[in-house]
């Protein structure tokens, strides 16, 4: 492969943030759906703003707000055990039927997790699900508290790995990912999950697949 | 009153981007108000997207660019002609109810206006609405290229104004805004038309009114 390392976000990208959904449906019956859209939501708007306005907390605080806002918003009731509840169960994502083979195939590639998620998120995480072993680095924005899509975030993964950007295959099923890690120099594969449409940013991936079986095929 | 000036937002402030819904309902049958809140949605998202990856383009680009995503996500029927037709409409947005009063009632104040909108479409807007008038000052952020809420958006105000942050009561609809204006150091005031719930970002806002007449009331 051509490649000197495949860089994967997490969220969306290897688990899926709707895993989470059934457990919001037990706890807020026909808004449960919503409210899960919601959070997500909410969670990448406040990682935007708080990279725009300067005020960076990290990913788990912003994901616990984000939860906090939309219960506010939504009307539904809730307790602080209700919270730690749904927050826990964000450890336990379930990552995407392919994922496991996927990175069995890639194995004898240098292969690194970059997130937005804090390291007290994403060690549970991939630990939970079996993946850790499968990543030679695993890295977060926390440690300059700059959340993607900045420049800023994507330099760091370079400096971490000592290389150029060019070098790298950055895979992302989030389109603001992908483009920002575009536009900063990354080659990038957006991995299209849920057939949605690339966002209008001036930016072009270099592979778009359903999922990572389908990218494997491309590269080899 | 105690402030230097009175710099207010434009669009959710000023003026209902949501009148447009209706000529969206017209091109677009049942999907038209969805397609009228997604592009807004979307609008706002790209510019803190193209502000986090520096890659700014000017508000009426943005503008066309989120509602030609919409159309394409929405998978509805679009031509050239509509899409003009629709920017067209946000040339023509209607002011709420109490805003002519509520600036007469200021006129003896600075008043000024600060918008992510590029200037052909604020002053084509507030022409139309016969509003110039009341304005001694209309500043854009493409005059600097920085989207708000950027630090270095506010800041163009003082510059522009030749005045301290403290010195100015900044008005917007929008808790992004009032986020990122009251982070800068702006006195602030939440204009929250649609009895919203304020976003959790650390800051809260000098003064939450449900519209301009109240605000003026506990101004006097």
């Amino acid at each position: 492969m051509t490649y000197q390392a495949y860089v994967f976000d997490v969220y969306g990208t290897l688990f899926d943030v709707y895993s989470i959904s059934e457990k919001c449906t037990n706890y807020f019956s026909d808004k449960g759906a919503r409210i899960s859209q919601s959070w997500r939501q909410k969670q990448l708007e406040y990682c935007f703003l708080r990279q725009i306005i300067g005020s960076y907390i990290p990913f788990h605080e912003i994901t616990k707000e984000a939860l906090q806002y939309v219960c506010i918003s939504e009307q539904v009731y809730t307790t602080e055990e209700i919270i730690t509840d749904l927050l826990q169960a964000y450890l336990k994502l379930s990552p995407f039927a392919e994922v496991k083979q996927a990175l069995e195939m890639l194995q004898s590639e240098t292969l690194v997790v970059f997130s937005n998620g804090s390291l007290d998120m994403l060690h549970p995480l991939l630990n939970h699900s079996g993946l850790t072993s499968y990543f030679q680095h695993i890295i977060s924005v926390d440690e300059i508290k700059q959340y993607k899509p900045s420049p800023s975030a994507y330099q760091h993964v370079c400096n971490r790995l000592n290389m150029q950007p060019k070098e790298i295959l950055f895979l992302s099923s989030n389109t603001w990912d992908v483009a920002g890690a575009s536009r900063f120099g990354f080659q990038t594969a957006w991995i299209n999950r849920s057939n949605a449409t690339m966002d209008l940013l001036d930016v072009t991936p270099n592979y778009i697949v359903n999922d990572l079986q389908e990218l494997i095929g491309q590269l080899t």
